[in-house]
């Protein structure tokens, strides 16, 4: 996976918590692990990204990448968010995130139902990335976020793409990942009533390839995609 | 499906489009028709709800239910943003996103590398519901977006329940849709290029129902489950 690094000895391998990342409840199920932080921003293809125009919230699905502690985020030069980070002076905040969906929770009380997820939020500020190499490497995250290994095995960007392409980057600081898992809590007294409960996993997981019907003659399925 | 109406004659099908969901870049996968957002609303889980707190963007996923034009929101009574919804006049502006990503697009140059995906964002105020009629019916909708048909086979909320979760609401008046479909598009010159390209489509559904360890005997799974 994107930005697998060790943890530098004397390195904390936790995100600091703050204000914005203490949870109001559910406490048990907050965490500032940054080995989870990473497993869950890696699995993901979508975060949502939350930023203020004319005062108001506004929150965009948009594809990412991670190196090490460093998120990116792309787009056109002529999108707003993407455009507002470039002129704003120091950035634009903005809060990303990540959420999977693992199984639905039928409890017996309607109260009690709920789902299992995964989700990690980002406070931040976003910064446009300007320095040409960082934009290429940003570029390359955001490829093999989609499929790892992926970069290498297309055309990088040209000149004009990349003028065209805006990227903006986000410091994993201010991070917390809140994560529900396992079964069924209901009320003590609800236990005994006739409504089936548990959990509903959702599938996960990849359908065959479907191969563009203009492939060169001769290009096979490659080894990362038979393996998926 | 939850919410499901007949448009009233006369009624248009389509929500007005504004500054806000005017989209700046690929027009031709904006949409305002209701029944593809309603679709596309019934089909989530878990939608990214934004708003301001203290001058900066946040966002948090949470359950979300709808009834004909309004959407539903619920927490604790505790929770930041549904303290702030109760609390603000007219009411805490917000964004609410939902996204289903359908396929990933591998392009034969990086640049085209994308996802099918289907969004909604939705711009309003979310406001408190007071109102106890509403508020049942509200939760109600919440159960059953989580599975069709659930509330009925499920405890209803107690006065206690009742008065621990907040509810706050959210018209369908200022909303658009995003779809990216179909296959890759590259660049004319690309496509003798060696490298596979093609779509790989996420795979969905559910995996078998796990009951509860505690059901009580006799209780059989639900032909509302059985059928999913």
């Amino acid at each position: 996976m994107q930005g697998t690094q060790q943890t530098p000895p004397g390195a904390t391998a936790a995100y600091a918590r703050t204000d914005r990342t203490a949870p109001t409840r559910s406490a048990d199920r907050a965490s500032y692990d940054k080995e989870l932080v990473h497993a869950i921003l890696d699995e993901g293809y979508v975060c949502h990204l939350g930023f203020v125009r004319d005062g108001a919230p506004v929150v965009l699905p948009t594809l990412y990448g991670r190196v090490g502690e460093r998120l990116y985020v792309h787009g056109s030069t002529g999108s707003r968010p993407l455009r507002a980070a470039g002129q704003s002076d120091p950035g634009l905040p903005v809060c990303l995130t990540v959420t999977h969906v693992d199984a639905l929770v039928l409890a017996r009380s309607g109260f009690h139902h709920s789902i299992n997820y995964r989700s990690v939020v980002v406070h931040g500020i976003a910064h446009d990335v300007t320095d040409p190499e960082e934009k290429l490497r940003a570029l390359d995250a955001l490829v093999d976020h989609v499929v790892p290994g992926r970069s290498r095995d297309s055309r990088p960007a040209d000149r004009k793409e990349l003028a065209a392409t805006a990227v903006v980057s986000l410091d994993l600081n201010e991070v917390s990942a809140k994560v529900r898992s396992g079964g069924v809590n209901d009320e003590p007294e609800d236990y005994a009533l006739p409504h089936w409960a548990g959990l509903v996993p959702l599938r996960k997981g990849y359908e065959s390839p479907v191969p563009d019907p203009r492939l060169a003659p001769g290009t096979e399925l490659p080894g990362y995609l038979a393996g998926l």
